[in-house]
C-alpha cells in the first residue's frame, strides 16, 4: 500500500449529527483520503460517522473504525477497517489515543468527551461546528494545540502546518 | 453491614485541583458517608480524590476508588475499596456508570471529560466551582438533570431530594 | 466499618455452572465474609457470582460485583458494590487485578480466561472443580502461585497461608 | 485499496515467544498479505507480534495492531495500522472481537486468554505450536470451531475453506 502520512481522527455525533456536521464530515474524509491520511472515527452507520467514511469510501481510501459494540453489525457501509472493541463509550479514548490530530465536529456531549479527553492527553485538535457557548468555554481553557476551523480547506491548511513539523 | 442508600460518585482533578476544590471534596465525603451512602471516585493519592477518601474515612464511611493503574500503589490512603483497573482514563466511563449520582468539582479537561459522559448517559449530575465561561456553556446544554451548586448543604438538599424520589 | 483483610476474587461461570461449582461458591463466599474478607465477583445474577454474593449475604459480608453490562439491572440480589463498567469481558481484567488472591471454580472458556489473566499477571490463584484435562494442563504450567484445592477447608487454609505472609 | 477479504487475528506471545512461533508467525503473515488478507495482531515490537508485523511488511500488505500501551512507542516497525488502547491487557478483547478468524501460536498465559476469549465468543479458531497438556486439554473442552495446525499451509487450507463459507 502506499505509505501514509499519519492517522486522523474525526469525532462526532451519531443520532444527533446536524445536516451541516455530516456534509463537513464528508467533505473532510474525501479530502484526508486524497492526501492519503487515514481517517478514523467512531465507525457507526450514523451521523458524522457514517458520513466520514462514505467521503473516505469515495475517493478509495482508508477508514478505520472504533466500534462499540460486540460485533461489526453496526459499522458504516464502506468502512474498512472495523476494530470491535464491545467496550461501549469507553472506547472514546482509542479514537482519541489513536489519532496524531483529532478533528470534532459539532458539541453533543459523546463528541465533548473526546474533546475533554484530547486536552488531557495532550494531542492536537480541530474544532467545528460549535455554539457561542462552548466556543467561548473552550477559549477559556487557553490549550495551545486547539484551533478553531469553520470551512474544509482550514482545516487541511492547519492539518498541513501541523504534519510538516511534526 | 448498614444498608446503604446509593453510590455517590465525586469527580474532580488530581493534580490540577485547587486548594478550594478539594476542601469542597473533603467536606462532601464526610457528609455522604455520615448518611450512609457509599463515595466513588477516581481513588488515586492526589487532589479532589484524596481528599473525598479522607472525608469519608474521618468519617467511618466506605469508599470505592476506581484506579487508572496495574495495581494499588496509586491509591490514597484510607481508600476502603480499591478497584484496579489497569485501563487509564478508559476508567472514566466506570466512574460514571457506577454512580447513581455524580457531583463534579471543577473544570479540568479529565473531570470535563466526565461531565460529558455524565450528560451522555442520562444520570443525575451536580456541578460545583466551575469557571464562568464552563457555566454558561453547561447552562446552554439544557440538560434537565443538572444542578449547579455553591455549598456543600446545596448539594445534599439537592441529593435528598432526587434520592427520595428514586 | 471494620477494618478489612484484602479482597478475595473468586470467579466461575454464570449459565454454565454446576451444581457443584454453585455450592462451593456460597460456601466460600460465607466463609470469606465471616473473616471480614471482601469479596469480588463477576456481579451478574446467574451460576457461581450469583451464588457467592448470596454466600457473603447471609454473612453480612461485603461483595463488589464488577458487571459487564452499561447498568445495575443484571446484578445478583444482594450485592453490596456494584461497579458498573459498560465494558462486557473486558472487564474480565479488573476482576483479576483487583483481587489480592484469586479463586477460579470450574473451567469455562470465561474463568478459564480470568485463570490465564491471573498467571500473566503474577497473583496468588486457587483453583477448583477442574477436569483431569485442565489440572494437568494447569499443572505443565509450573506457576508457583498455584495451588490445587477441593474443598472451601483447603482454601481457608491456603488463604491464611499467603495472607500472613503477604 | 484493494478489496479485502477479512480479518485474521494472530496471537502469540512477546518476550517468552520460541524461535519456532517467531518463524511461523512471519510465515503467516507474509501469507495472509499475499492473498490480501488484513492481519490483526497486538502490535508490541516483540516476539510474535513483531514477527507477524515483518512478514505482513514483507509482502506490502496491511496490519492492523492493537497497542496495550498510551502511545505509539512499542508498535514494531512496519505496523500500518496502529490502535493505540491505553488499556493494558484489557486490549485482548479486542484483539478476538475483531478477528474474523484467530490463530494463536503457543500457549503462555496471554495467549491463554486469548484462546479462552475466542471460545467464549464463538470465533473460528487454529491454534499451533502447542504443548502436550495444552493440545489434550483444548481438545477436552470439543469446541467445534477449533482446529489444531502444524504447518502455515494447513492454517491457509483451513482458512480457505472456513471463508468460502462464510
Amino acid at each position: 500500500m502506499k505509505t501514509t502520512m499519519g492517522i486522523i481522527g474525526i469525532m462526532g455525533s451519531g443520532e444527533d449529527a446536524t445536516e451541516q456536521d455530516m456534509q463537513m464530515a464528508c467533505a473532510l474524509g474525501s479530502e484526508l483520503a486524497r492526501r492519503n491520511y487515514i481517517v478514523l472515527c467512531g465507525g457507526r452507520n450514523s451521523g458524522v460517522m457514517k458520513s466520514v467514511i462514505q467521503g473516505v469510501a469515495n475517493e478509495g481510501g482508508i477508514s478505520v473504525g472504533i466500534l462499540p459494540g460486540i460485533n461489526k453489525d453496526d459499522a458504516a457501509p464502506g468502512l474498512t477497517i472495523p476494530v470491535v472493541t464491545g467496550m461501549g463509550n469507553a472506547r472514546n479514548i482509542i479514537n482519541i489515543l489513536s489519532s496524531d490530530v483529532v478533528i470534532a465536529i459539532g458539541n453533543t456531549a459523546g463528541t465533548l468527551s473526546e474533546i475533554a479527553l484530547t486536552v488531557k492527553n495532550g494531542k492536537y485538535l480541530i474544532v467545528l461546528n460549535q455554539s457561542k457557548e462552548s466556543e467561548a468555554f473552550l477559549r477559556s481553557l487557553k490549550y495551545p494545540k486547539l484551533v478553531f476551523a469553520y470551512t474544509a480547506n482550514e482545516v487541511m491548511n492547519q492539518l498541513n502546518e501541523w504534519l510538516q513539523s511534526y
